[in-house]
């Protein structure tokens, strides 16, 4: 029993390490996106959401003591790639009226992302029994999941404007 | 006008792209999914969810055709690292209790990548006035959500079994 404990245990630990890298890299990034947003509407969601970002990365902090590991983040190519593809829509659609169209796309990716790594984690962490935590992820899973059905109202909104602009 | 919509155009072609290039690659990544898996309700699901993919893949195909384009792919890091991601998962873990929960978490942060990417579509398209592909990127979006859906319900089977059998 105790091994096959642990290996669950072993693979929350590393799901951990993982998205707390993510937070890590998004928290650096949504400043970026904020400042190419062209609408304010996406700037204010993107330094909103930087906002909750931190709160995310200290509730991480609290599920690592809960496990009593220290925080610590772990690469994750998925991850690295979705912000990536951000900063070159940022760059590419500079000036360009589909900018704001391209960053919702890139944040979107991020938002669904975190969501599925989010609800693995929560679900394990029932498993494993550690309460605290599945209340911890899930306020952030709830977070994560607003702010995805904002930036879809958002991107209905800015290709309508698009639309009537042009 | 011209310019702007054609923005958003060129947007909805590079999405198709990454799509395009996404699903192939999960093509190739889930028999050997289907092979890591412990249990048969997840191999069984790697393989209804491998034919669904070759649907998804024709399915695009006509999408590039009613944009008059050629279907090509373009390399996404994200997919890549995702799908790596996986495969990692089938070797590290083999012969663990956890290898089915970790595969579940890896094929669910695939699926949430392609429900973010099909929404995106989906929302371009009907902006672009695209009807067809708005009634094709639906279908398939349908088909990501409910094989999410699965992999959630499999996934609470799947660490309560561990727990059972530890």
């Amino acid at each position: 029993m105790a091994t096959q404990a642990k290996q669950l245990d072993e693979l929350f630990h590393e799901g951990l390490k993982d998205i707390y890298f993510a937070e890590k890299k998004i928290l650096t990034a949504l400043p970026k996106l904020a400042k190419a947003a062209q609408s304010k509407d996406l700037a204010d969601a993107f330094e909103n959401h930087r906002a909750e970002t931190e709160e995310h990365v200290a509730r991480l902090e609290e599920v690592f003591k809960l496990i009593k590991q220290e925080p610590h983040g772990k690469t994750c190519p998925a991850i690295m790639g979705l912000v990536e593809e951000g900063q070159e829509i940022a760059k590419e659609y500079k000036d360009s009226p589909a900018l704001d169209a391209g960053l919702l796309a890139a944040a979107q990716a991020v938002e669904h992302y975190e969501i599925a790594r989010y609800g693995t984690l929560r679900t394990w962490a029932r498993e494993l029994g550690i309460k605290e935590a599945v209340s911890i992820l899930s306020k952030t899973l709830d977070e994560e999941s607003k702010t995805d059905a904002l930036l879809t109202k958002l991107a209905e909104k800015t290709v309508n404007r698009e639309a009537q602009t042009a």
